[in-house]
Order: C-alpha cells, then structure tokens, then sequence
C-alpha cells in the first residue's frame, strides 16, 4: 500500500477562470486565479502536483477543485472555495487524499467543508465491471 | 480520429442508489436504479457500456450520470434527470459525446438538458502539462 500511495501520481486541479459569481472587470484576476496563486505558496506536500485548468464548468458553486489520482483513486470535485478561508482545508484534504490508496478519506477524517461541499465524486477508471 | 472515436471505451455510469430527494421504503426501487433499468432497454450505442455506480455524491441535484472515456476524453457529470423524462435525452448526448474524440460536443449539438444541468466537466488525464 505504501507504494502505490508514494508511487502514483496525485493532481489537485483548480479552475482559475471562476469568477464565483462576482462581477470581474476584464483586466482583474478572477477568484480561480486567486486561489490557484495562494494554493502555489501553500505548501502542498510532495506528491501533489497542482494545475490550473480553465472551467470545471461548475460556475455557480465556484470556486472548484478536483482531487484525482492514478486508476486507483475516486475522483472528487469540491466547490464554495475561497482564497481567503479554504487554504489550509485544501492542504488538509490532498494531503489526506494522497495518503488513502483508493482516495477514499475516511468521513469523520475529512475537512468539515469537503463533507458538506462535495459536488461529486467518480469511481476509478478500471473499478467497475 | 474515427479509429480513436471507434477504439476508446466509453462508459455511461449510473447512480443507482440515488433517492431523487424522495423518501423511498427499504423495499421499493430508488430512482437512480429506475433510470439505470430505463437505460438497459433504451439501445444505447455500440461503443457506450452502461455500468452502475453507487453513489456520484451528487445527491441534492440526482439523478445523476456520468459520461467519460479513456485518457482522450473530457468527464462530465450531468444531474436533475429522471427516467420519465431524460432517458432519450441521456442516449442522444452519449451518442454524440461518443463520436467527439475528445467528448467535447458543440455547445450548440448538445442536449438542452446537459446544457443547464453539468454539474462537472473534468479534463483528460494527461492533457495538462
């Protein structure tokens, strides 16, 4: 087990088109950029490669992320994030999710905001018959 | 690209422990098992395996489906659907995401209903640098 979790790949993608419902004048970061520029400096641990990404097309639960892993991991999409309050959630949540084979963070261990802000979760590619 | 489109497996998952919000007795089917049913004898392409899932995490907005197919391919997952009204409706948009090569189908080609019901769209794995 502690191979697969140190050998496969973990990405945590951030949509940083959102504009989280605010009105964005054209030359002002959107609230994605914002948070993809604090998760850069938030000491996500190794094994955690951030990427932007441009529209989970969840615009009106913004801002977004994705948490996904190899074939063996669930995928999850979290949404109501914000720049300024979920950093550390964020940190907290992959850094447990790198840790959990198939991604499955136990329910009491997750963040509080992950529990109630999950907009989905997809099975591993190769889980089903 | 028409031997990708024709070689790349693309699946069509279902939640079918999915309550649609409404109380249903231990005895009685769930909505999300009733569309999955609706979805067996619809005849879905060649090429769009139907697979059960339990469980999109999407409960607030079910029933809910997920679209995706292999490392080429956007996932999308599409919510608020029944299996009185949208079964036609989820067999004409697997049958288009199906021969995009990149699942991304036209804005415009896309059924009204996944139009304003996406509750995610996740990118390819692979496809960001």
């Amino acid at each position: 087990m502690r191979d697969m979790t140190e050998t496969t790949p973990v990405e945590l993608l951030v949509c940083t088109t959102c504009r989280r419902g605010l009105p964005v004048e054209d030359d002002a970061q959107r609230p994605g950029a914002l948070l993809h520029k604090a998760l850069e400096q938030a000491g996500l641990p190794d094994g955690v490669t951030l990427k932007p990404v441009e529209c989970l097309s969840n615009c009106d639960q913004g801002c977004s992320i994705v948490l996904r892993g190899g074939p063996t991991r669930w995928t999850f999409v979290y949404e109501n994030l914000t720049e300024t309050e979920h950093v550390e959630t964020i940190v907290d949540g992959a850094t447990k999710y790198l840790a959990a084979e198939d991604g499955l963070v136990k329910w009491r261990e997750r963040p509080e905001h992950f529990r109630k802000n999950c907009a989905a979760r997809i099975p591993p590619i190769g889980a089903l018959k």
